[in-house]
């Protein structure tokens, strides 16, 4: 409940404790500092939320001690008091409530203000009637605004003011300033707790905001041609060099008379005092070093005098906010840990794809999900094929397609990017593009394909082949003609930060790799490791499709094998390249989860041309097809559901896994880490009967090439059930890795591909304080994870504990994660520095936490 | 490790605990009796399995005993002892093991047999060659059987066994009865260990059997014309009243012989032996007074003399269990629970259906899943109209459909079966046909239809229409032609016993229903109220599929109010009706949660049609449509997530409740118990959300009949995330019932419609030991109910718990539902007989076991 003062440091300041946070907070440091602040004082929340008695008491015995400390005093004609009172808020809430500039001005004040130049005396007058007017009676501005005009003088301007206010409020404007000092203290409070208030708050997250109120001398920044108001940023706003920045208005109050006076260049400061500007030079050192930061002071120059009245942390873009931290640090103002701390981790994602400049105008013709971040432009083309082509050409294209699918895959790597009129975040054309860290909008359901007629309309408009749009999808828009927008090129700063992260963390992280090429991205980005190898998607690939789908097909054991024979030479190639890549790292690789409906062939001609090669009937192979098709596929024959019902396709990814590891070792002298991992188990028998046949091949291939190798046998949790039996299931797992997407999709029942039609509509009416398959949810699925760790340890407690899930580039996830104990998170490779920063601000936060405890 | 004696009552019978079960705890019982029983002594599991030099030491002693006992000895020229080894495991593996008749004849002991008949004697020396042959040195019977054909003599053909014997065994026939005796035990237990065997009983679930061996004094039914073997039934087995019935073979050493001789009826034994006729008639009463049950009785008389060599319980059908257990219990041999506790609760299923003669041929031309139990036989029809013109017609047909819709209802009414070549166990067709409580086979893919032929073709046959099947819902199997079957009429015993389990379980019994028709069949099978009304099952009907679609359909509020106002007056109907029939009982009636895929149209003349009642293009009502269709329907847009983005369609439902409630306590004068049940709750906040309006609804129909209805809202627990936050959903919640498909589905990740290409392999491989979807899974889903009723619980005492998943009407699941202290159980009308047994039983067990805890 104590009022605390600030400023005027000739004199002795009350004692107090300091305020932690806020533009009183700010004050008082600036004060520590030595730097020149007007004399003021702040009332606290709790007493400004107390009783008005008790509040208007305090305030006015610290009035008495301000007029002690300035020797000016309230309604004193020669030597008077005037004084600006704002709200402070933490969080700040800029424009919830209006304070009061000016207070203290009266028929018989006025004159000592005007001895220096009368008509800035009076333009302050009138400001402080309208104001008075608007705070105490929600009396419009524009009632006073639009009379103002004209050639009156500032004095008429007075005059007819006090007429306006007293018409429209039906009172007298106060000539006692103490009675303007508990009116207006009063209105403040009221307004603070007004419907139209209490809804701008809501509508700014703030609703449980406390109010306390600043008090201080006024310092005049109009009261004659060597005043000013201005704002100063320690830094260059765009990159964070130590350049100061800024901008001032000649001879107004405060920076919201922007609207008729001219923004100056803070380099022009000197020609309205050069005193003051050197001063303003001299204190920006000081206060980066005092407040830890980069800041941004608000100033008012009086008649050559410099003034501070506040300071807060710089708005900065990903850049800056990266230089600033690294400098910072490097010049021993903050520590590593604090520097790493401070970033957003979903900052870097800015840095880490191109991105549309904010400023730049958006045509938006259709939104969809943002299935891959990154935003790219080009012409549309309706084929793969035609993709293909004019990539060649050296021309840039968006591949639009109603869907994806893997015959598409050429398209998609020879695109910039992908948009797609169905199909969600788990979608073929997200979960490639994400993998080749190319944008990606899916189910931008508004979008009209013909395909005939090579059109595509949308946004009302028709746009044909060879017309150029842009996809942000971080945003999930598509745009019209070319969005302006910045390239990604890593700053130094970025290898430092993340390098003292690195240095921090607890948690490892690794990449969701697929391929070779994923292998080697994930590995520049800092990945110590691949956590989830989707065999899967090695067959995403025309060259490949076609045995896959005779595998799928096949009707018995022996075509099976035939078909597996077919890839076994490609999964090994893939697998000791991947290998290769991650040089002795842990590898894990899931075993064929595949989505079988992706895989069927749809069309007549894929029918005909694939019964051709399994020397089958196109009759007999639709029956085949229309047998695996599935109402519910993710809820169907998948993960080792399959691998159960033909083991030899186990047999087939055992083998070429320990060949290729085999062969590695061979030529690099390196032994590869292998982690097979088994999918979508419920019970501890389905890994043990799946983990038999890798057993087997391991002794096989050890047999065959005198190799033996290491290699660890786990599974993914990612059914409630396996989160429950985890006891049970840790018996014969070595590891376990969260397939956190599919715990949500079960816990939740929700399909992410079918949630678009009310998963909006739940986050609107607070039914999720989230999209659960962004951030994690920690009530449901979170104790699911909780559960099947524990459960799991007890039984082995060596049991090695990782997520693969989406959530696992999440940083508000991650955090969780680092709770649990995990050791490890995965994540697509361009989501690794993200995870490498969260998971070391995490490490931070619960070191702290703990100590906290002690 | 005792050995027991028994029989030989002149005698006294050494001490020892009396086994508990198996053949040898029934003659410790008969002996017990007083009735003639051969003496012997029976060698425990502990010992058999125990070390060889000690099972022989015993054995050796209890044969010493033995002759003692009888005044016989083995190898006793003048009076020697015979003796019958058998093997005795509980359960009976009959078949799994041999033992050896006449053991102790020899050359020596061959001439006392010879006293009164010379060629029966040589005829039991032979068959004690053949069968030590057998059991020692495994050699096959055939070797002898083959030779002793032909007119040689008993004697000659005793000489001639020995011979085969030396040969195929190497070794001559044993000449002391002593060497006999130790070497065919010796054999006994070695051949109970070999991999044969244990084959065998693995087959027959008997892995984990013990064997005991009985040695007992051979009494030779083959001895003269004076002599039989046969087994006597207490009860009439086909209906369990008190008339013994049997049968008999003349001149033999065991009914096994029935090969070569014919079986006689029990009657005609007086013509053999008056005497042990009248023996065995007056020991009837005796033995099912001291059995507790009705027996089957193995006997042998020899030379006038009755024996009996063992009694197990008869086996029976569901009538006569029922008949013989409300038989004892009301002639005070048993207990009323002890009555409940011995009738298997699925026998009752036999009752309640029709079902196919288990003797009769079955032509099986198709197999199918098993999607509602009962058997029927009519002419096949293609569409739902001729089924309904030909059931006018008074003819009974079968509805033959690739799946039903809700189109087809008028059909599938006047249809006497279902069957589909597509669809699971809960498609449209499986739930409708439950609910009429009509045998249904769905998902029958060997099935091909052509329906522009009027064919379909199957098990290699083709069929047209007016060609007649029979349908087995029960076993989920088509027939060809008429099979044979029984119809069900209830017996008396029935309604006994259910009322004696009436009077023991503690968990209610309610049912699903979700029509009038429905809910009065319920009430007729004793249910106490409904636990799942299914108001979108309400609309499975053609006259009001199409508001219900364009509600679906509708693009904006209004429209959809249009559709909802044209389905107000048909629920309130439905709903007046239900609440009628169940006169004050609890009805739980849960909001719509439809298969949206379902309802949607998808030909074109339906789009068509549609769209003109709707006053749109068929074109943007195909885009809808397509709008609506789902990746993935089960984790789609479904339960309560409709009810929160359209909560016009709540207001419709809770208005209609509330209505007829009103309109039934106008009219009828007493109050319905009203539950409104939210679907697929994931958090409380949707729950709270729905409840807002139910409550409205609610106020509103108070406000305008004047009449204020009690009613209680709840939710359905069938998300893993909801049993997770069942604490939290509890404070919104005042009951809960369990959805134990859905929480099976989503703890497994298993859709039960596609499980069908994987689920049969997974319990062959022993991943689950039965269908989780049939019974409930203890230790996932289980655990999850568990954990739910406990933090529920905890929240609000009073919570009510049930279940309305399939689950309610599994035994064995409902005595899960007991441990866990469920407040109900809710089931197809047609189980609930079962559910009320399987409950009554389940407190019975849970009782038990908590006394014997104490």
């Amino acid at each position: 409940m104590t009022v605390t003062f600030f400023g005027a440091q000739d004199e002795e300041l009350p004692s107090g404790s300091a305020p932690q946070a806020g533009k009183a907070a700010a004050l008082a440091c600036l004060t520590h500092m030595g730097l020149p602040v007007p004399a003021g004082f702040t009332l606290p929340p709790e007493l400004v939320s107390g009783p008005r008695a008790q509040l208007q008491a305090a305030a006015g015995q610290a009035l008495q001690r301000l007029e002690q400390i300035t020797g000016r005093h309230l309604d004193d004609a020669a030597r008077p008091l005037f004084l600006a009172l704002r709200p402070d808020t933490v969080p700040p809430l800029p424009g919830a409530l209006q304070g009061l500039l000016n207070l203290g001005i009266t028929d018989g004040t006025v004159g000592a203000l005007a001895k220096a130049e009368r008509r800035f005396a009076f333009e302050s007058y009138h400001r402080l009637i309208m104001g008075f007017a608007f705070l105490v009676h929600g009396i419009d501005p524009h009632h006073f605004e639009e009379d103002s005009t004209g050639d009156r003088t500032a004095e008429q301007a007075v005059e007819r003011g006090r007429g306006i206010f007293r018409q429209l409020s039906g009172e007298d404007f106060p000539q006692s300033a103490h009675a303007q000092f508990t009116t207006a203290l009063e209105a403040l409070v009221r307004n603070w707790n007004a419907p139209r208030t209490l809804a701008r708050r809501h509508l700014r997250g703030g609703g449980d905001t406390d109010l306390a109120i600043t008090v201080q001398r006024m310092v005049f920044g109009n009261a004659d041609t060597q005043s000013a108001a201005g704002t100063l940023s320690t830094r260059d706003p765009a990159t964070g060099v130590a350049k100061p920045a800024g901008a001032f208005l000649w001879r107004v109050q405060d920076m919201g008379a922007a609207s008729f006076r001219p923004v100056l260049p803070i380099e022009r400061l000197g020609e309205v005092s050069p005193d003051a500007a050197k001063a303003l030079k001299a204190l920006v050192p000081v206060v980066e070093q005092s407040f830890h930061d980069a800041e941004e002071v608000d100033f008012v120059v009086e008649s050559g005098q410099l003034w501070l009245l506040g300071a807060r942390p710089q708005k900065r873009d990903a850049r800056a906010a990266l230089r600033i931290a690294v400098d910072l640090a490097q010049a021993g103002i903050i520590s590593r840990e604090d520097a790493v701390a401070r970033i957003d981790p979903m900052l870097l994602d800015r840095i880490l794809h191109p991105t549309i400049d904010t400023d730049a105008a958006r045509c938006v013709i259709a939104a969809g999900l943002p299935a891959s971040p990154g935003a790219a432009w080009g012409e549309i083309v309706f084929s793969p094929d035609e993709a293909e082509r004019l990539a060649a050409e050296g021309r840039r294209v968006i591949l639009v397609r109603v869907e994806t699918s893997p015959e598409d895959i050429h398209g998609m790597r020879a695109a910039v990017g992908i948009l797609t009129a169905r199909g969600g975040m788990t979608s073929h054309a997200a979960v490639v593009a994400r993998g080749m860290g190319k944008p990606c909008v899916t189910g931008a359901g508004a979008i009209r394909l013909d395909e005939r007629a090579g059109t595509m309309s949308a946004g009302g408009m028709t746009l044909k082949a060879g017309d150029v749009i842009t996809l942000d999808g971080s945003a999930g828009q598509v745009l019209e003609g070319i969005a302006s927008m910045s390239a990604p090129d890593l700053p130094e700063d970025f290898a430092t930060l993340l390098g003292w992260a690195d240095d921090i963390r607890r948690m490892r992280v690794r990449a969701n790799a697929d391929t070779p090429s994923d292998a080697r991205t994930a590995r520049a980005f800092g990945a110590e490791g691949i956590g989830l190898c989707r065999t899967e998607h090695m067959f995403f690939d025309a060259a490949r499709i076609r045995a896959v789908r005779e595998m799928i097909l096949a009707e018995d054991e022996a075509s099976r094998r035939a078909a597996l024979e077919k890839l076994l030479d490609v999964q090994r190639g893939d697998f000791a390249e991947i290998f290769e890549a991650m040089e002795g790292l842990p590898v894990t690789i899931r075993l064929l989860d595949p989505p079988l409906h992706e895989f069927l062939p749809k069309s007549d001609a894929d029918i005909e041309d694939i019964a051709a090669g399994m020397g089958t009937s196109p009759d007999r192979l639709r029956r085949r097809a229309r047998e695996l098709d599935e109402f519910n596929p993710m809820l169907g024959f998948r993960g080792c559901r399959l691998a159960i019902a033909f083991p030899e396709i186990v047999d087939m990814q055992a083998r070429a896994i320990f060949e290729a590891a085999a062969d590695v070792e061979k030529r690099h002298g390196f032994s590869p880490m292998i982690e097979v991992m088994v999918p979508l188990v419920a019970t501890r028998r389905e890994l043990d009967l799946v983990r038999e046949r890798i057993d087997a091949a391991a002794a096989a291939v050890a047999e065959e090439t005198g190799i033996t190798l290491a290699y660890h046998v786990g599974t993914m949790i990612e059914l409630p059930r396996a989160a429950l039996r985890a006891g049970d299931i840790a018996q014969s797992a070595e590891f376990f890795s969260y397939g956190t997407n599919d715990l949500t999709q079960m816990a939740f029942g929700i399909s992410r591909d079918d949630a678009g039609t009310f998963l909006g509509a739940y986050m609107q009416k607070g039914v999720l304080p989230a999209d659960p398959f962004t951030s994690i949810d920690r009530e449901g699925v979170g104790e699911l994870i909780r559960m099947a760790s524990e459960r799991g340890r007890t039984v082995r407690p060596d049991l090695k504990l990782g997520v693969c899930g989406e959530h696992g580039g999440d940083p508000l996830s991650v955090g969780f994660f680092e709770e649990v104990g995990l050791d490890y998170v995965s994540c697509s490779p361009f989501r690794v520095p993200i995870a490498r920063l969260a998971a070391a601000q995490s490490a931070l936060r619960f070191r702290k936490r703990r100590k906290s405890r002690v």
